[in-house]
């Protein structure tokens, strides 16, 4: 599972092309393939961008040649081939209105319609990115001042956005009215900062003070903030897997601390799905706080028996065959001298295909467990993601036609448990989350094509 | 100075990628900054470009990742900096009309007009590029079929063009009604190639059958080749720094191969300006066949006394400062055993500041020449383009502001001598050809902004 | 601190080349400036290396050109600047007993005069490594069979060395009679594997049957396994900073895990130096199961409250002067919802110059910490290591010259205790380690010159 | 074919690290598989070397940390595959005599027996080079300075050697007493070059004041220029091929420039081997000379009809197999301007395998040529080398096994004529040069194994 991406904008820093650097690099997680940043200076924009990371694109004699304040930037997800860079973001557009840059984290579910419409009216789409179609509607708007115009682009979106714009001389930070993907706020020394999540905040020192809320349009510009409903929010509908496995442990999004949060899914599921076991071990990284909740809850000394490897799998391409080294175990290690004999509970975020955890089990008892019990911080996981995230089809999740007992044999476990979706939503407040990948409700209209 | 662009376009090859990268190959010198191809293939185009050289930049995995009979290609010069690759060419586009892409040699005179048009209609532009014009003018055509669409945009250009479009199913090249930059067809066993110059059908074995003629558009597709002049040519204006500098001399551009006229300007130099010496030698490359053409005429022997070296002077970018190495110095070696004592005639294509020119004949001088005379295979150079060739500014031209003898004085030669106006438009045929950069005629009005 | 080097070797399987390349991969944590392999077949050895990563030097290309069952490895720490790779191992040598390579870890302290003395007797040294010198001893001595006379160099050896030969068909293992560094036995379906630690055996699925003694030579080869005692044993004496920080935590060092090792220290570290607090937590890495140990003993929780960045700081050198952010910052972060408010524990493996120790402190408090106490899972680090470690000068280490009191007001705890030593010797067993960086009491004679 | 390699040092230049560069630069052309340079600052050597080009290894970045005013520098040829740099020069060494690098151009034909004393001796080879043996005889003198040790190293070698040394004060260069490879010497402003070939001179601003003779050491240091015989030397046997197609044209090699030697062969070619044709053009670039010598005495205009393209074919790895692009014409590009309905005499310096000789003649056909006359610089090449230059074994050589008209039949010429032995041996003088790759006589003993 992939998350989209992250957004992130600076307004107000004497180097902002390096903080934008920093910002993309502490928001890396949320996307891999490619990454850029636009700022601008003396009323132009200026854009790099390329496929891979933070440290290969945006190098320092790059960022050393980018003056200006104001900047924004854009990491994202990583896919398979993709030898062309034209969906890296942020996209720079000049249109009648002037110049401005996009940042995108989130899916427009109408872009098809939207685009056929844009075309129409004489639209030239370079890319096949959803996110083009903002910068149409914008150009194609009748308003003659930018922010107007945006605005009136926004209204026509329809699905999951949380946008930052550059213009010359401001930042507009934006959100779909149901607020599903994150946008958070900070306020630094000399301006402000946007960006996915607040472990953006840590190099330019910002001070939280709240989001961007759903429906929302935020301005950044040498007038300070200003903010105004640009739609009426709808039933909030923030992505509870932002929680469960994206975000930074160190991150607060949707106002609410990822850490405790992962931690409280972990007491909850010792308080129902407990078992009789010698040590509670985490899968790396996002399994290590459901873990130590779970441990606190039941009593069971946690354990740090599983550890990441110097180096991922992805530096190991074209194994040879003869080989066949799992990249779970070129990723991860067990360690004999914590394992060897015991019972042990396993808690990892979520099933996807099943085939990663059957992997880990099969690790941990090589290590020398004697059982091991999966337990999972999220419920049964069966319906994609039409807001941003990219879950693999119906049919290739395996808790589509399986029982957790199938799933249990399957995967090689000694017993497995998932979080109870009820119990999910009370650890995350009971409401204002989209839980439609584990229910198939989903907050809005899909037209599937 | 720099040639803009080369463009090239191939239809009906098994491998057309593989071809339009050998293509851009051999046009390399018409281009080293970015380069790019768009081949077509199941209804769809796939566009890969960046900067640098064609090696560097289309790599043989990258080809052979691209099926497809279609191909376009495109060669851009070389700036200073630029980390962006947003201009690099082909460029394509989705519109109302389906999918293209464009490659494009020439300068676009009123692209700015056009621009603010386009985007006073709704138009979204996402590059500084005069071409993205045209992509935006299909698009607002209400022609419904892609080709009158085009035809219809060529209508609103003024300026120099040599264009190749990519469509899912077809090449189409057009030419600027004046003719100013050159556009060749050739016929391979099983289709077609178009590209700036005859050197491109070496690797593609085509047989030159002529050229895409001034106000015309050409199609190539599965009905074969289709003509027609969707505008009236105008008085022909073809760019004679082609076969001065820019083509390569065993091109055909024109109508007229480049050796041979380089070798009749030497003749007619040799005729008007000559001068008691020992020997003749040409500046590489461009000078080598006008010095032949001299020698030939003088009955003065032609030596090789000036070679290349290994490589250009590019690769040894940081130079320290103690060193001063001069960049004329690490491309070029003077032969002292052929030029011991010896006075020669030195023959270059052409003085632009003056500098190279000095350099050159310290070069000559250092290896032991007693007296250096030095021949321009071109009348003296004082205007800019406005058709697609890098001049620098009229201040920075020495020929500007100096007469002959100042020249002369300044780059330290025995003797200074141009070829006549009225030889070297004898030597291309005395008409046909545009000579604005030597007597401020432009065939088209200039709007200077 | 830096650990020096890692050794691994492999005898009898279908792919030794690959295996080594993991076995490297997996101690790269030993040393990530320079990396190389030597792999024996048909009767020839064939050396790769180079500086840089594992995935840098040892690319699949490399390896898949290299035939051969039988191959050992090396690993070598990172030094500043260093453009040349001479000193990169293994080290190959052609020699009248025929040809050998030689990987290395740990100090040959009489390297000097060794070197010395091999060159009065027309010896080449081609490096300036101290490994260099065992191939002159095996050189020159008078024994004409190659085990015999690698056997002989070693007893000329002073210091410390964990060695791993590879000759044309065997592996010849030797540790010094101290034992100071590290060397494990592990035996794989078809064959043995020599390593470091057994963090290596991951890949090879090796199972661990012992280490090679101190003063002990171990053969592998086709007739299996033979081990012999080339010198008498002296005072054990490994080092037990491979447990405080240096080797992975699931690993087996001198037959120990280092992980509970690690719990140990924390755990008596607890019962101490005990202070009244809400969470405790680790400075990752190696801080993370002292941590733990000192959780578990305290019943004060453990949480992950300092996590590592997506990226190492070496990714931004370069830093622009105007920045500084320091390097602590980009590879570690604080999560504020567990800290804020918090007295907290932090637990670090050592404090060598004070400075990062002042950073974590600051780290922890900007992140909301209302108090922070540093507990150390080691002694006062006082000394320099001659036998394989990286110490910095006496006078850069803060422990000399300052009292606890004083360190503690320096780096801005509010509370400051080390592990004394006779616990943490009990927590190995109470002997058999080298404790001289924290005592000054070397094992052997050292010359200081 | 491949020459060996090129070697260069400098005495009294401030930034000899530059100035080495640029003399291996100039000298590219003598190898391209590997370069290095080692230059001597305050009493030690630093060596830099790598696989690749000048500019890829020795970049500016390195060059900048080396200060220094003495350096030696070398290039070698490219072989196929060799993923070791091993092997690359100079060699540095530091042996009871002190410090010192050398590098070597040429074979030393009893190195193998050099090699197993050395060994016997205790010595420890670390290469494969022939070169290293020299490091060994210099280490294993009895001669407590490093001049006497080299000296008495110098007289146990056989076979083509000329050699520059590197001490901390001094460069030390050398012939062996045949003088089969070249080796110059130029004065500088402030101090001394010694140089393959005099091209080398160019960036040093040297004056040529002559060879390092057969048989002689020359000492550059403090004391300025010192040379003594340190064996007689023998019948000096100066490779021919040097003028014939390694050197570059404007050098001056064995005290003879190369473009007037080869113009020289062209001319005697013409008067004894003529043919009634419309041009006559040579292949670039060592037949370009030739062809000019040819025309010049022959009457028959000269062209420059055959091309380089822009990139050698080497770019053009992993061609596709649909594709067959063959080398040479990735290499050469003819001008049909030129040759259309002409007879055409092609002048090449060499026939190897004859496989590169019918391919030109093709090219030179399908760009229209009406007959095709070759005419060859050179004798019949039969014979190996074994002073330093690679050609093929014996059954590989087309003339080994046919005759001139066999030839002439298989390449495809309408006639072939090669220069003859006694006139290619009259044009350098009659004497003072080895001819055995055409005749079989070697001037040494040479044991086959």
């Amino acid at each position: 599972m992939r998350e989209e991406c992250g957004v992130f904008g600076i307004y107000g820093h004497p180097n902002a092309a390096e903080q934008t650097r920093l910002g993309n690099h502490s928001q890396q997680h949320r996307g891999e393939e490619s990454t850029g940043i636009a700022v601008a200076h003396n009323g132009t924009i200026t854009t790099v961008k390329g496929m891979g990371s933070v440290t290969k694109v945006l190098t320092q004699p790059v960022i050393n040649q980018l003056p200006g304040f104001i900047g924004i930037g854009h990491n994202r997800y990583s896919t398979q081939g993709g030898s062309t860079n034209d969906n890296a973001q942020p996209f720079t557009a000049t249109v009648k209105q002037g110049q401005f840059s996009v940042a995108h984290n989130g899916t427009i579910t109408n872009a098809k319609e939207m685009r056929a419409e844009c075309e129409d009216k004489g639209a030239v789409f370079q890319t096949t990115s959803d996110t083009e179609v903002i910068l149409h509607l914008v150009a194609q708007s009748q308003q003659p001042e930018l922010l107007n115009a945006i605005t009136e682009a926004l209204g026509r979106l329809e699905g999951a956005f949380s946008l930052v714009f550059l213009t010359v001389d401001s930042i507009i930070a934006a959100r779909d009215p149901y607020g599903f993907r994150p946008l958070v706020i900070g306020r630094t020394e000399t301006g402000f900062v946007v960006a996915s999540e607040t472990c953006a905040f840590q190099y330019n020192r910002a001070v939280y003070i709240g989001e961007v809320e759903p429906g929302e349009i935020v301005i950044f510009n040498s007038s300070g903030i200003r903010r105004f409903q640009y739609t009426p929010q709808q039933t909030r509908s923030q992505c509870v897997f932002e929680h469960i496995y994206f975000a930074r442990p160190n991150s607060k999004v949707f106002g609410r601390s990822v850490s405790q949060t992962r931690k409280a899914f972990g007491r909850l599921l010792a308080e129902v799905k407990p078992v009789e076991a010698d040590i509670v071990i985490g899968v790396p990284n996002s399994g290590l706080y459901a873990a130590l909740g779970y441990a606190e809850q039941s009593g069971i000394p946690f354990e740090l028996a599983i550890t990441r490897g110097p180096l991922t799998a992805r530096s190991f391409i074209q194994p040879s065959h003869e080989l066949r080294i799992d990249t779970i175990e070129l990723k991860l290690s067990a360690d004999p001298a914590l394992l060897e004999g015991q019972r042990v509970i396993v808690i990892d975020d979520s099933i996807v295909r099943g085939n990663t955890s059957g992997k880990i089990i099969k690790l941990v008892r090589s290590a020398g467990a004697m059982e091991v019990h999966l337990r999972i911080s999220s419920p049964m996981l069966t319906h994609p993601c039409f807001y941003g995230v990219d879950i693999p089809s119906p049919d290739e999740l395996i808790a589509n036609g399986h029982s957790v007992e199938q799933i249990c044999e399957l995967i090689g476990a000694d017993s497995l448990a998932y979080l109870p979706l009820e119990l999910m939503m009370q650890a995350v407040g009971n409401s204002d989350y989209c839980n439609a990948c584990f229910t198939g409700k989903y907050p809005t209209l899909i037209n599937i094509t």
